[in-house]
């Protein structure tokens, strides 16, 4: 509670203020009310799309240095696009269960809403989030660098439940997930994730999933590459083998040095990013600043960020927000003294599956070098965020 | 991760399906990208609004049973209105703390943004939620009954900040809130609870606060009656007394048998409301059914919640869904196989404090029959909702 007259030093802060109020303000009946509520015009956060090489197909980042807290506004959820938003009905949508199972079903999102529901905050992280931060071309601001990640409370039933409905044949080894948009995307979930903590959503923070997330149906696979979470999901079969999908075939999988790949890297890496001050920021001069990032993993809680301003070479404990939550946004936040001298600034996050975020020469030395237009997958090297004399803070 | 196979009986819901998926659907190249994202139009939850006597006022009620998870959407946010929502603009628009300090301050939102800021996520209740329940004119669905209560995660300044930075003189006992609408709502807190857990917030799920909210900041004073979370929040003062304001005088006293009243009776009981199946849901027929609910309490966690589906005789333990937060919605889930006989179902939370949910008879014991145009605040008796024999679920 004292933090901050702690780090302020009791109005010696090196703010300035007058003792003055808005005395004409709001003197006037306001607006009558609004059934469904939008945000205010004055505020202006918005998603900054990237286009891609065929029509329907991009990227829409999330404005991570306009967030707070832990739960992404739906209207700014991140997107990859891979053949635009198709317009279902949830009246007659519907999904199948099928493949080695004893009674396949097909089910409408109100069958799906009479099983046992479950809620849960998660996030989900593009494989290829961060990519040209590995090339060496490093984004100048937390969206463009790492948007495309998003933090909702997801509402749905556990694939576990609608397996047991459908009772698994003893040969059953993966699940196949199929979206219902016109690229039929797919991805093969081996079992035992499946039987874990996947769900199959049709909420998101509320209310229903919007369309770019997948309305009206999406699974969504914890801690796993946003790619496997299937939007739109009109298709689960039940196999004995990946189905080695365009999608986990010539898509997502990850170079490797001398022609070979990874593939079926399913798990998003401990990773996190300073959103506050960051690049794009103008810092007013010397004084107080605090310290603010999102940490995560896709491996479970993270369970410490620490953050350096002077260059890497001394690291200090950032303070976790509550609450920590597994696969989930973690908020960090260090209260800071800039000095007015150039310098830079840092995180670095731990998970309770034993990772720390590697610097990215130690992400190279494993994984090597790979540029090109594929990208590179599951980046998560250290971000750096370089403060210049003028209190300008950039990228480079 | 079972629960279902048990609870469903591996293919015995009584649910049935046929195995066919919509081939056609989704086959053409979707919409393009949305900067700023929208609900799908086949979406139509809404705020009920209902009239004040005079312009302006009113309330707005959430729609609980058609909402997910314990994040309510910010567009479907409840509201008391008093004045209508003013226009506030947020480059020019100033907060200022006063009054028993050492150095008077006004901030602007670029101010409040530099300091130490945490997140939180923690619901607001009117502390005329479910008054009609008292007069035993029971709502007919959660909107109606329980509607004035909602849940986000809220970003800000902790009050014991900013106090810290204006230096409290040893004589402030009271901080009296002011907002900014027409109305210049004010109440008056406790220096004691001010310099504990309150919040100036300019966040609200993720976002700037939606204007119905306070934007551009409001005070969040968590578990404590909707109307001391001041909106468009533009004067702190601290003073030695209460101010005996209109808000705090004429309004929201709790009237008691014998013409007395109850005056700051800040903090919201211990409450829970089952919002599925509920008043004006339709059950298809006997089978199973996942009872699920909402429960919080203004004094700490919920520490359980038991539900009786045979009109009160006997009570079983609902399990809570994580993660369980301070002041917060938590949800409760039970289920339940109806076996097609009128009956009732009904919950009851406990919290940490000690509390438990009453019935109304053990509520008008001791607080009395308050009825009237003023209305009776801060009820928290258990709701009823009675399933009939044809499958639909009322309210009496």
């Amino acid at each position: 509670m004292s933090a901050g007259a702690l780090v302020l030093s009791g109005g010696r802060s090196g703010l300035s203020y007058s003792a003055s109020g808005g005395e004409g303000e709001g003197r006037v009946l306001g607006s009558p009310r609004r059934r469904y509520g939008a945000r205010a015009p004055t505020e202006t956060a918005e998603r900054v799309f990237t286009e891609g090489a065929t029509p329907g197909t991009g990227s829409s980042r999330t404005p991570l240095q306009s967030c707070f807290g832990i739960i992404t506004p739906s209207s700014l959820h991140f997107e990859r696009h891979h053949s635009g938003v198709p317009a279902l009905d949830p009246r007659s949508h519907e999904l199948l269960i099928h493949g080695l199972v004893s009674r396949p079903l097909s089910l409408k999102i109100e069958d799906l809403l009479r099983f046992p529901s479950v809620s849960a905050i998660h996030f989900i992280e593009c494989a290829g989030n961060s990519w040209l931060e590995h090339e060496g071309r490093p984004g100048s601001t937390p969206q463009d660098s790492h948007g495309l990640i998003s933090c909702s409370e997801w509402t749905g039933v556990r694939l576990s439940t609608l397996l047991g409905e459908v009772g698994l044949d003893p040969s059953a080894l993966w699940v196949v997930a199929e979206g219902g948009d016109a690229s039929r995307l797919a991805r093969s979930i081996p079992l035992q994730k499946a039987l874990n903590d996947v769900l199959v959503t049709y909420g998101q923070n509320g209310e229903a999933l919007r369309p770019e997330q997948g309305y009206p149906v999406r699974l969504l696979v914890p801690g796993w590459e946003g790619n496997v979470n299937v939007k739109w999901l009109r298709r689960l079969q039940v196999t004995n083998r990946p189905a080695m999908s365009k999608d986990e075939a010539a898509s997502y999988t990850d170079f490797m040095p001398g022609g070979r790949a990874r593939q079926f890297s399913f798990e998003m890496d401990v990773k996190s990013v300073i959103t506050r001050p960051c690049g794009g920021a103008q810092l007013a001069g010397p004084g107080f600043y605090e310290i603010v990032g999102l940490a995560w993993s896709g491996r479970g809680k993270v369970t410490g960020v620490e953050v350096s301003v002077d260059g890497g070479r001394e690291w200090q404990r950032a303070a976790l927000g509550e609450p920590v939550l597994n696969k989930a946004f973690t908020m960090f936040r260090l209260p800071w003294r800039w000095d007015g001298r150039p310098t830079s600034i840092r995180s670095r996050a731990m998970d309770d599956f034993g990772d720390r975020q590697p610097t990215r020469e130690e992400l190279i030395a494993v994984r090597g070098l790979i540029a090109g237009p594929d990208g590179f997958s599951h980046y998560n090297g250290i971000k750096i965020w370089h403060v210049q004399t003028d209190g300008s803070v950039t990228h480079v």
